[in-house]
């Protein structure tokens, strides 16, 4: 039975749902109806439209073959009648209608519907601060804003930016405007790091060195207070620690699902403000569907509602809803939580829960880290390769992986080997040592960086080394004065030696030698050690717990994991 | 309790084990033997040594620190005792003694045991045919062959060379011989493609045509029946078809499983060679355990016994054998089949089973193709993916994914989303729909590939479509005189209309011109459409069956996929 179908909302889930519905059930009626004029967009290409690497902002809402998805494109192509500048005001569930406003006229009237999709998406979270409104000060959620930020570089007026959130779209901006445009960036973030809920504190340091060597300014535990303006535009950001000149301000503190119609309505919504949906992607009516940046989903790892507004979400959601319309009887898993981010040098990449996330929620987990090159060593082509492999320490289960790499696709591939087992299974340690992921020398070593990080997790679990992280290792390293560990470097005399030369107290002893040297290490101090990739100061470890001695931390991902953070013995 | 270990073997699988165990079990008493000289050495590098990007022989035999596994090595850094040059000569289990034979002396003696891992390898299956003992015969199974091919190549003695089999390491030769030294090479395949086993007569094509477009000759259907000499070299490859100069000849028909001495000692074996295993990797005697080439595992998606003689796999299984003579007790899952492949413009990975084996297997299977881009269609940089998902059609698992990119990191990012998943839950069609894998424009579209290519799967066993694969297409064109099909090119009229101009059989209506275009399209003939890459197709099609078109397919991946194969019009 053809049924009548809308879905307010038209950007990324709603003509996803759309289009599926109509492929399925060719005479449903459906209606799709946006406040904005632009629909159907990649959001995502936003940051890539700003920095000109996308030249054309049609490109971002044309399809493959170059044809513009406009409301005409949906009617002639898809049998999708499309109502653009046109808002929802109220649903009425009991009618089964949905009162709108064509915003151009100011005409109100209802439209009826026997099934209803709320795809209403997100907005920048902005602080009720003074100086919000004043010209510059933007986000990054509509095309019609990222055309404003693109024409205002071009146009050479953006010296100084400030970025309010260090989260994905913050850092996106930030390298759209300091790579390709020269701006001068500096990003505020209020927690303490960046990258929050997605990178372990050792992870983010890294993050955060990659933008500061890309003259980017990165403030975290800071918070902005006012904006203040040169006459109606803004030409300045004042913290609680500092000022910042600035002529364009981009809030990127987070995002805040647009739930009212649908709490308005009497629909149930999580606790954080998305739309509750079930496995059906229904809300609690079931005759409306809500997905994408607007809907709370399962978080298949905890089993509690979560958010993760990401385009790639909103278009597998989308497809469900599409088919569920059209009368069949799809499921959508949840998410565990995978995503990937370009920042300068490197990209970032994970899957799951942060170590800090997964003791939040519960777990007695552990972050392991690792430094090992995406390819045969002896391969030419080759990236040294971070992963952090999240674990409960006393189930042994895994629980999330993170982690950097120069080459984007291969920590993609390291990341997206164990979202899909985190997603269909709940492994164990021993289920990513034993992972079968593709191996020839151009693509991975024979013992495949994900294999390794989890033989490391087991061997840390195991009890059979204590690790530290680099900054850990570091930190200790500046209270050697008070903390009386004996530092000893197991790389090659190369690398260790000229650091010993300047501190007498950074012991070059290769892992060659240790069986040789012994005597010159102190049984009664603590022993902290560090190589160039953790591989053989664990070597050395075990040499020195079988002779006897018994405090011994090795460092893990050795002086790689130290440089990529910035720091220096 | 310290044990006496002993491993025969000690190229990848037995270095692994004895290092492992040495870690866990300090006490255990180690010894390796190894009949060659070389030992722990990275095989699969080999090619790449060949080909001269991997510089230096020693770089595949060191750490990544650079320090020479040799056996001096073995003794002072990991404890274990290695003999070289000392073959195992008979297992008596009973005793508990393996018999040794030193190689350069002479000398016999017999060496206990507590626990025996047998790690011997596997060997390049030689035909059994005149002239296979020529000088310039070899294979890519010893470091020292490796060193007489770079050898030669560098001594300019080498313009032709045949390739017997198609395989991995016979492609890897090909690639190394002909991009790096410019040889004239022939490969010969005595199956009807190339990568039987692991690819789909489909994917072959596109892999033959991307040797044949770097002057490699690709022989399929072929059997190589003799060699001829020059003096004692060889100069000549016979074949049922037709006859090769060549001043080398490299077999990679295949390997054999080095399974005699296990065997001899009444070791199950299994029937196409390998010793059988149990998921602790014990043989079916549980004081000997065996692993890597030599050595049989379970398929976890047939449940049968197979082999997948890869350097990864034996490291994974080192480490787990590592672990259990340590007294630890860890299993290996098995295996799904998961590998990488660069050839010379495109790089191959796939996991899992094809079609054709699938069916083999006793599934009703079927392989689903997609042309999809790496990226975000607006991402400036990107590439063209081929992925092929085998489902079984009536349970709708997913049996398998094979695919092929310019992009080697890319493709490994997609093939181990999906190993991961097959080798630790059974899923479905719909699971690898909403696969959660990690997206940014930079590294994927928003509907990633992987979940495209499920989506596709989905249509065609739901019976939404039906689907034919890019080479049949091309058979329907060329057989146009006798089978009454219809050709419709939806494509935008810039590429079809060129085509139509030449043949006019070959009909431009691009899928915007369809509905006003029906009267051109016969009812009563079959209708084969094609696209740019299926997708408009598809939509296509669903337009002609609403519109009462009954016999009407879609090619996957439309033209990408024919121009990939090398076909034309």
């Amino acid at each position: 039975m053809a049924e009548k179908i809308l879905i307010i909302g038209g950007v990324a889930l709603g003509p996803k749902a759309a289009s599926r519905c109509k492929r399925v059930a060719p005479d449903d009626e459906i209606t799709m109806i946006d406040e904005n004029t632009y629909i159907s967009y990649g959001g995502c290409g936003m940051p890539y439209y700003v920095s000109g690497e996308v030249q054309n902002m049609d490109s971002l809402r044309s399809t493959n073959a170059g044809a513009i998805r406009d409301p005409e494109f949906f009617r002639k192509m898809k049998g999708v009648n499309v109502l653009t500048r046109t808002r929802a005001q109220k649903i009425d569930r009991a009618k089964k209608t949905v009162l709108v406003e064509e915003l151009l006229s100011g005409e109100k009237r209802e439209m009826p519907y026997d099934k209803l999709v709320i795809a209403t998406g997100s907005r920048a979270r902005v602080p009720e601060i003074p100086g919000v409104t004043l010209k510059g000060v933007l986000s990054l959620t509509r095309l019609e804003f990222a055309e404003e930020i693109r024409k205002a570089c071009e146009g050479g007026k953006i010296t100084e930016a400030v970025i309010v959130g260090g989260g994905f779209i913050g850092l996106e901006g930030a390298v759209a405007l300091a790579d390709m445009w020269g701006v001068q960036v500096t990003v505020i973030e209020m927690m303490d790091q960046i990258l929050p809920g997605v990178l372990s504190p050792t992870l983010a340091k890294i993050a955060e060195h990659d933008c500061r060597s890309h003259k980017v300014k990165v403030h975290t535990s800071e918070k902005v207070v006012r904006l203040e303006g040169d006459g109606e535009r803004v030409s300045k950001v004042v913290t609680d620690k500092g000022e910042f000149p600035a002529q364009l301000v981009l809030f990127a503190a987070g995002f805040i699902p647009n739930a009212a119609l649908a709490a308005d309505a009497g629909l149930k919504i999580a606790p954080f403000g998305g739309i509750e949906t079930d496995e059906y992607l229904r809300t609690s009516d079931p005759d409306i569907y809500a997905g994408g940046d607007c809907a709370a989903i399962k978080n298949i790892i905890t089993g509690k509602y979560g958010y993760l507004p990401l385009g790639s979400m909103a278009n597998r959601q989308g497809r469900v809803i599409g088919s569920n319309l059209a009368g069949l009887n799809e499921t959508f898993p949840g998410y565990v939580g995978t995503w990937a981010l370009k920042l300068f040098s490197l990209s970032f990449c994970g899957t799951g829960l942060t170590a800090p996330q997964a003791k939040k929620a519960g777990f007695d987990a552990i972050g392991v880290c690792i430094e090992q090159l995406d390819r045969a060593h002896f391969y030419p082509e080759k990236e040294m390769m971070t992963l952090e492999l999240v674990v409960d320490k006393s189930s042994r289960r895994v629980l999330g992986l993170q982690g950097a790499c120069k080459d984007g696709d291969a920590i993609k591939a390291r990341i997206d080997a164990v979202a899909g087992v985190l997603e269909y299974a709940k492994p164990t340690i021993n289920d990513i040592s034993n992972l079968e992921v593709a191996y020839a020398p151009p693509f991975a070593s024979a013992m495949d960086a994900v294999n390794t990080v989890a033989n490391v997790a087991d061997n840390v679990v195991s009890g059979r080394f204590a690790a530290i992280t680099g900054d850990e290792f570091m930190e200790l390293w500046r209270n050697r004065k008070n903390n009386n560990v004996f530092f000893i470097d197991m790389r090659p005399p190369k690398a260790s030696k000229k650091i010993e030369a300047e501190y007498p107290e950074w012991h070059a002893i290769p892992l060659e030698e240790v069986m040789d040297r012994l005597s010159e290490i102190p049984k009664d101090r603590p022993v902290a050690l560090v190589c160039n990739s953790g591989l053989r100061a664990y070597e050395g470890l075990l040499l020195l717990n079988n002779q006897g001695f018994k405090d011994v931390v090795n460092s893990m991902g050795g002086m790689q994991a130290v440089t990529k953070m910035g720091l220096k013995p």
